[in-house]
């Protein structure tokens, strides 16, 4: 365990403010901007992030620069000892630019041409859109870098989208050549040969359309346009960062993620990052739904920071009403804090916004923001901010600390990608992330530490080692190395636990031959023959221990070769068949679950895995539903954050005493580490 | 009050009949057409429409015209005493106008131009489509000006649509360029500076688009845009009637509208009509349900009628099946009889129909009609036709009469739209127009008379004069003059209504700033801090006077200023704070309703305010569930319609006696107006 | 009755195989074609299918083309006894010829030209794409044509979709001159004066469009476009064939229907076809839900062998899961075996599967096979397969036995094309195929044989002579000679069933005048003034026979002319008025069914007409639920196939014995015939 520098090595502070548009009132910049900064400084706020979709306003017209708005707003900053995240504008571009090369509008997957407007809307191959961004940001680097503001580099905003125009076409079939030694080993590993697909010459290859859906049926092309989206963002990304990398070294550079958006494997777009930031909208309901959401939200924060293994930012979050949810509610009271010390027990050392003060118009005027229309901070919202403010402002020592964990759960790009495309089982109802969320959210309610890594962490030499536990909900891809390193991490001694719907393809979605769960069969010691679908309201069961657990949706029908049969099917034409098993393999365990079973399965199941494993829990209890306890440490203090997402009170009985937590009431603990 | 000149002045009667296609019959007139003469007469019918859609045969090739077959219908009509209604052909046009001028075809949203096809499939800047009309309609005026049949010029048939071609899209700029006195002031209405869409030139403005979603996000925009579609109805329906109204000044023209349409303001349309025409479509159930059918029906006629405050017409019913629902039902008996006079008790002095006689072929022939299929006298729905045609006579006396209102309801297009856009609260489905008719069922329950107005006409000088009660629901936009009008309603002794979601944006849908309601704020004695969406399950309550009513989907959490607090919440967080107030300002008071509610606190609040403003209600009694009574009088007669929308009977205890109304019974009440 | 000659002539076996794909295998050949050969016979199977979607395999670049890997298959075939279904592989073309030739790629209806992929992406009209095909299969009936293994020619793959491009345009409407004499005679039949349609020139006629949605308004062009399209398969199937035919004329031809595909007339494509065959897939749930399934593919295997009454092939079935199915569930144990004793048992010669061996790609990686991805006989399913290839191997007798039937029941497409586009009644979900299987149902669970006929076979000279019952459900639309053809069967002594919704159209879906069923009226003694619809939750009532049937959806409103009234409705404002009516005409009887009821009414009222009419059974015997018996008979031996749709065991007590049945269970008895 390590102390992480802060993230800006000047603010030895956890980070507290969010996106700032003051761009958006120059008309009255007098009174607004002043009483702007006189607001964020009462809500204990220290940060803002400014510059964002500001390219129409910094360059009005072609080349022309105006800057002075933005020194203004920055100078205001560091007067009031606010740091600035900020950003290169090219998450949206002036119209002026559309206009006269309309070659950075994005192509849409139906091959038409956009019109100019919205956000992301450029071409990532475009050598104009490219030249355009080189020479904003490079202005930019220029002027503020040595700003005593400037903190972090945010670069654009949410990367998504993808385009299929000619240049990018041309990149794509570079890209394939770089992946396959020749057309023949592309045919063959795409498996062309079915439906007559077999590509006569490279520049037969297309990008996948909507023109005629069977296009999409080539699902190995399907994954290589993924990846060469996510290769095209790195790509983009490293051509946005080069003039601030050279000009501004040592300021460290973001771009905000989205959880698990599925346009961009984040697993690799992390690894040009300096520091990992992300948008977190939880859509909390007030009731006892929480308790799952706010599962949910703690997997996304676990899996950001798992990105890099270290603090990440809370670039976004909403102090109230989501206004873009079907049903935009309100936060209830304590709900703002709850989310915003979530953050930081899973590892941020920041807690933003979206938005500082909202906007008259647009389509995120009725967003939550700390200051309302009506401009005060007489409102409930911003009080729960301040608050907020005041909590993070105490907690200086969390500031870089790190969060051990001896779990880690896999969540993977590639093969959602995969499985977004199967054809068999539930189609693309086939619950991929859902399910993964299910098998975290049973560590969570017991307050044990979780990593979530992806099949490229899986095969990196060494990464396994520091866990206990291994869980691979439906591991259905194996990527090159995977098993090797999964069955390695079970000889020397891990627990692995894979299910249904593993080992089915390779990195190609080709399936293997030989039996299911292909190059795992020896690891887990099951043959999995045939997978049963079941309609919504059917149901099977998993007796086991003694209990019948309800088993749902998938229900694989397994021989146990090696493994030794612990629980079996309960009905059907396959009852009494093998349901759980275990493989004693090396010096540890591998089981494999056959069937998808509700939260109580799983609950037992792994609380019988950590009490085995000894898997370390926050607190020495059983928490109660609903509630979670996660620790930060530097290695000599553990802070113990616990979080209530019930909508009623709850008590921790634990060694160190009696914890009451309020409805949606948190705590945070100090002690030694042990 | 006063009483009006008949539609068409040499008819003193109700006008009975509907549109009328003997250019479908052609091949078989001479049997066809004199039959129709005979069967119309037999059902009591004085008018018929004719020439919708007959360009094709009125013009079969470029410039030549083919008027024989219409003369010979007028000629029939006019020896059988039938007024015609005269359209103008434009709805749709012959094949060869397009073939020769592919320009007079309509731009989607897409920026695709539509294939020949359809109704309302041409663009309304074309100089060539526009030629082509002149001279159509200069034709028509030449022929039949003094033809004893003519009664009334129907323009085109239900406009509506909207063009994107690059001749429209320059009109649009021009109609900026009226609105907005720079480019600079047109970008601070709109907000531009949100998501870098500053305009650097009027020609990088382009209509909305369906290319790319965040087009619409420059909510100003879209609003513009559907002002603008809206200005070139409007002028297109006065190039139409420029030789119409050139060579026959005093035959009134129309163009039948279709109730709360979205796509056009009829406010700004019917400024221009000579007389208000519309096209009712009621989906009567024969069940409990058509009350609230009932209900929303008359809205709709007294929507039409207050677009001019005189008598209009209904020119288009069905004497049965709508055939284009989706489940087509027979109208019940006495069930057309009781739609009939709905629509004359408020305010229509006709009674006419889609469609005289069934077509053989095309995507109408299963629509209801005078004659069927089977073509004869003996079917059940030409007898209740025939009824109507008996009962319709008989009320020569209400040709022209008044429907004097004491209520008037805000429906209002602009903030349609602008709720249409919103992100926030319910999005899309947050219920402006079921809203604004749940008000005004309470209205109707009671026998009370109500105009239904928009904001322009609350701004016009001295027009709120003539009401007791405002009721305003949902005042989302506030249009200029306003909230200066109503404010000063209130304190010459009016009662207005308002509720959550009121005074949130200006004519550009821009928020205001300082507190909801914005410039209502000091009229309603309130400031709107929040506001709650529920799910669609939960339920919250207005507890008042004793009661507990349940609130729903929408809770705003307000604070009361100047206001005296009535009602307050009766759960969740914000339990106990105002949910229903009154603000004595002036002579008068204004209401806020705080939160959505149910029919049955409608009905007592309002039965509450009718009583102490003293409205008028039609008859002094209090009605049964599910029926009305709506009076029209020339002041000294009044003529009483009740109206029983029940698949049962009803009684009406009255000072003038029992009414008994069969299921869905009707009855008219002549009476000296007191 | 007489016994066909077997479809191979040189086998005379029922065949047993399916589609095999060895050039997906061609990396691995040496090891997978020979392992392939073991395992097929291993599993009884005598047939395999090849070449379907070949082409970039036999021709990979434009003229070269490469036969070796087909040679060496069909020569291991031949060896292993195994006779070759040999495609054209004409359902997909290589990358190469759209690049060379766009115009091979089809035009869509919203006019946009696909890209490369897919199946069925080809225009039937296109001159180069016909040379290709041409040249293709000249290639491979000279290669093949004295091949040994070679059986059956199957032609392309699932024929279907359409293609807007000029080229088609052109062509249909060469195909319209051909329908209508002239331009006024198409006008006037398709009814285009309505909405101003009326074409002034050939020239102006296109096809329905996606881009104006009231382009569709045209039923008439749309009922001939579907008719053309039928037309342009029909064509291509020719010129496909020629070279076949010419070199290889003793060796049959067909191409794989798909059940009910609405894009096509089967009954006009089957004219063309040698033998027909067709790909079934029921949806097999393993619940009670089975039993109406059962009904729904037992309706398709008679429908198909109607098509052209003689054994018939069923190319494609699944061996297990349906991978593209919502849930693709397993088979359960003895399913296999029932569905394919059924195909054999409404009289398919074969049962073949898609697929032999699962492919390790492509997007029917997961469909059913018999040689799973683990690659050995081990498996539950293979042990299925080899089953039924036991069962068939036994039952030689059936070879080119008939299925001779008492009862036809009518399902026409074009009367469904008019249907689909009905504005009226309950529009897209009027239900027609719905309701037909519906009334099919009530004979099937009386084990009465039934053929699926449409109006063009009702209209052919003698053919009713063969049915004692004819029941036509919805016959909405009377094409030429049909209601002539079923009076005269009425009066021979036919009993003849018609519903509410007939005789509304004739072939232009053009109304009939003078009152619904139109030229049926005489025939049913009835004319139906009005239809009634029904919200889902409405019900009235059939009184009939002392019992109150349920009737729902649609209610038609009828006068007993001269038939007789049966049963009357039992709510609602025509309570009392008739419901069922029959007319004694001639020797015969014809049977009105005015509403929409549930399956028992059917089974009691459709149990009374076998009786009535002696209609004959499989067995003498009262069928359980769920249970069907279906006879095939050379005149001497009959073969009575018992077959159990439901999840529990079933028991039949006939005059032979006792038949207990397994759950899914079946039994072929051998008996004389009587």
């Amino acid at each position: 365990m390590v102390r992480h520098a802060p993230i800006v090595a000047s603010v030895p502070h956890l980070l507290h403010g969010g996106d700032y548009n003051p761009d958006q009132w120059r008309a009255t910049k007098d009174a607004t901007w002043k009483e702007d900064m006189r607001l964020a400084r009462l809500a204990g706020i220290n940060t803002l992030s400014v510059g964002i979709f500001s390219w129409a306003a910094l360059e009005p017209e072609e080349g022309r620069y105006e800057f002075g708005w933005l020194d203004e707003v920055l100078d205001l900053m560091a007067e009031n000892g606010i740091t600035a995240v900020l950003a290169t504008p090219t998450g949206a571009r002036p119209g002026w630019m559309s206009r006269a090369y309309p070659e950075v509008l994005r192509v849409n997957r139906d091959r038409t041409r956009n019109l100019h407007g919205g956000r992301h809307n450029h071409c990532l191959s475009s050598p104009v859109y490219r030249e355009k961004t080189t020479a904003i940001n490079t202005a930019l680097a220029e002027r503020y870098g040595d700003h005593p503001a400037l903190g972090v580099w945010h670069l654009s905003n949410e990367y998504g989208g993808e385009c299929h125009c000619d240049l990018c076409q041309e990149r794509f079939r570079e890209h394939l050549k770089g992946r396959f030694a020749s057309l023949a080993e592309l045919n063959e590993a795409w498996w062309t040969a079915f439906w007559a697909k077999t590509y006569a010459d490279w520049s037969h290859i297309e990008s996948p359309s909507e023109h005629w859906r069977g296009e999409q049926d080539i699902h190995g092309l399907n994954l290589e346009w993924m990846r060469f989206t996510t290769e095209q963002f790195v790509d983009f990304y490293l051509h946005e960062s080069a003039p601030l990398k050279a000009l501004t070294p040592d300021v460290p550079r973001t771009t905000n993620l989205m959880g698990t958006y599925p346009g961009i494997d984040y697993f690799r777009l992390a690894q040009v990052l300096d520091v990992v930031s992300w948008d977190s909208y939880p859509e909390w309901t007030g009731t006892e739904k929480d308790a799952e959401r706010g599962a949910r939200a703690s997997f996304l924060h676990d899996l950001t920071r798992s990105l890099k293994s270290r603090p990440f930012m809370l670039m976004e979050s909403s102090p109230s009403a989501t206004n873009w949810r079907p049903v935009a509610k309100l936060h209830r009271p304590s709900v703002h804090l709850l989310q915003s010390l979530q953050a930081v027990a899973h590892g941020s050392d920041t807690v933003q916004y979206f938005q500082f003060r909202k906007g008259r118009g647009g389509s995120e005027k009725f967003h939550g923001a700390v200051v309302d229309h009506e401009g005060t901070e007489h409102t409930r919202v911003f009080k729960d901010v301040a608050e907020v403010g005041e909590r993070l402002a105490a907690l200086d020592g969390v500031v870089g600390t790190d969060t051990p964990a001896d779990v880690a759960v896999v969540y993977d790009w590639h093969l959602r990608w995969a499985l977004d495309d199967v054809k068999g089982m539930l189609q693309g109802a086939t619950g991929y992330e859902a399910t993964v969320i299910e098998h975290y959210r049973a560590f969570w309610e017991q307050g044990v530490a979780t990593d979530v890594i992806d099949s490229s962490l899986i095969a990196e030499p060494g990464r396994l080692d520091r866990y206990k536990i291994l869980v691979a909900p439906m591991l259905y891809m194996l990527r090159p190395g995977a098993a090797e390193a999964i069955d390695a991490f079970v000889q020397r001694g891990g627990t692995f636990v894979a299910t249904y719907a593993t080992g089915y393809v390779d990195e190609h979605d080709r399936t293997f031959l030989g039996g299911f769960p292909g190059p795992l069969r020896p690891t887990l010691g099951v043959w999995a023959e045939e997978i049963d679908a079941l309609y919504p309201d059917d149901r099977n069961a998993i007796d086991w221990d003694g209990t019948a657990y309800e088993a749902r949706e998938l229900c694989e029908l397994i021989h146990a070769e090696t493994a030794e049969t612990l629980g079996t099917y309960g009905a059907d034409f396959y009852a009494g068949r093998p349901a759980l098993t275990v493989n004693r393999r090396g010096d540890g365990s591998a089981y494999f679950i056959a069937a998808r079973t509700g939260a109580d399965f799983l609950a037992d199941f792994y609380a019988r895995l950590v009490a085995d494993t000894g898997a370390e829990r926050a607190l020495d209890a059983d928490l109660p539903p609903g509630v979670t306890a996660q620790v930060r440490t530097d290695g000599t203090t553990d802070y113990v954050f616990a979080l209530n997402f019930n909508p009623t009170a709850a008590r921790i009985d634990h060694p160190g005493g009696v914890l009451d937590l309020a409805p949606f009431g948190t705590a945070v603990i100090e002690r030694p580490r042990t």
